[in-house]
């Protein structure tokens, strides 16, 4: 496989978006293909999927089993790596996407019956062993992401609780256990400072990619 | 758990549905709870799955990667594990399934880029091992259960062919792998001697576990 592949992890509200948007904006002037895509919800299926795991379905209040919901998460990834992300890689594209394996981690592992290498088992047998070969964790204190989400109702009511706090935990205890993929960057910094870390540390991977 | 497993597996054809209302009616003429239920769909949710795997996504024409299907296969049966069979057999209830495990691992573990023992792996992870007490393997030549499909156009063509002898191959072999488990049943033969024989084998199952 010959591309990169990137990945952006982090609670909602440390600027994933945004930087995502820079980096393809970098890859683009350089002239080279580059495929942003997200998770979950990154193929046709992966919506229909979607829906299952949110709406539940239609005309019933069925409550998913944990087991179940786990094996939907991870259809959604494999259709997602099969259809979008390895095609991109073969030819040669840098593939850019906003979340991953590790919010599955981060998210589904905790509070659950079950544990973090069953979810992780599962999703590497769903990817055939894919892991990015850069994962950008954009860390900050909930309190400050909240404050950034002041617009959206639904997650103001969450933020800055518990819950949060265990997840952005979750995300640096793997990005500790994998220091090798992650880079861990202070998302407190401005937009322009974060992004200056991003693009020195992607264009050290680009040019290791070009010696090879 | 206090309840009785069973499930039927064959192609189709075979007769199963036809043995599955024999043994039920047997069951509750004892006054015991009898749970008959079925793969793939035995869920609404698992409907709805279902409904993706045949279908695909409306409006589109997507191909369902392989590992993608497999993990949407694990996740109905995740499922009817859950909300359908474990609950069952926790009240005391004889639960027949029409279709398990091995239906899986017959059908979709031929010919595909998988092998048999991941989707054994992933459907014992699905179900948190739960296995069957008892698995009837009805088995029949596909020419004579092709015969007894006539009215249905669909099966007619397929029929007798490849991959119905490939199947019933496939059956054969998971029962010599799990004697213990498993009864491979003659089904050329008459309705009531096919019976006859899951009367007497589930008479003795019912015993030893009254003697536990």
């Amino acid at each position: 496989m010959q591309g990169i592949f990137i990945s952006f992890e982090g609670i909602d509200g440390v600027g994933k978006t945004t930087q995502v948007e820079r980096l393809r904006a970098y890859v683009e002037a350089q002239g080279r293909e580059c495929v942003v895509t997200r998770e979950p919800g990154g193929t046709v299926l992966g919506v229909a999927i979607r829906k299952l795991l949110l709406g539940g379905v239609e005309g019933s209040d069925v409550d998913i089993a944990p087991r179940a919901e786990a094996l939907l998460f991870a259809a959604d990834r494999a259709q997602h790596v099969a259809e979008v992300i390895r095609p991109a890689l073969e030819r040669g594209a840098v593939v850019i996407t906003d979340r991953y394996l590790d919010s599955s981690l981060a998210y589904q592992a905790g509070g659950r019956e079950l544990t973090a290498d069953e979810i992780r088992n599962l999703s590497m047998w769903a990817t055939n062993g894919l892991l990015p070969n850069r994962t950008y964790l954009l860390d900050l204190d909930p309190v400050q992401s909240h404050a950034r989400l002041q617009h959206d109702e639904d997650r103001m009511e969450s933020a800055g609780n518990d819950f949060q706090r265990r997840t952005r935990q979750a995300f640096l205890d793997l990005a500790k256990a994998e220091s090798q993929r992650f880079r861990v960057i202070d998302a407190s910094q401005s937009i322009e400072e974060v992004w200056a870390h991003i693009q020195s540390d992607f264009a050290g991977i680009d040019q290791l990619e070009a010696a090879q």
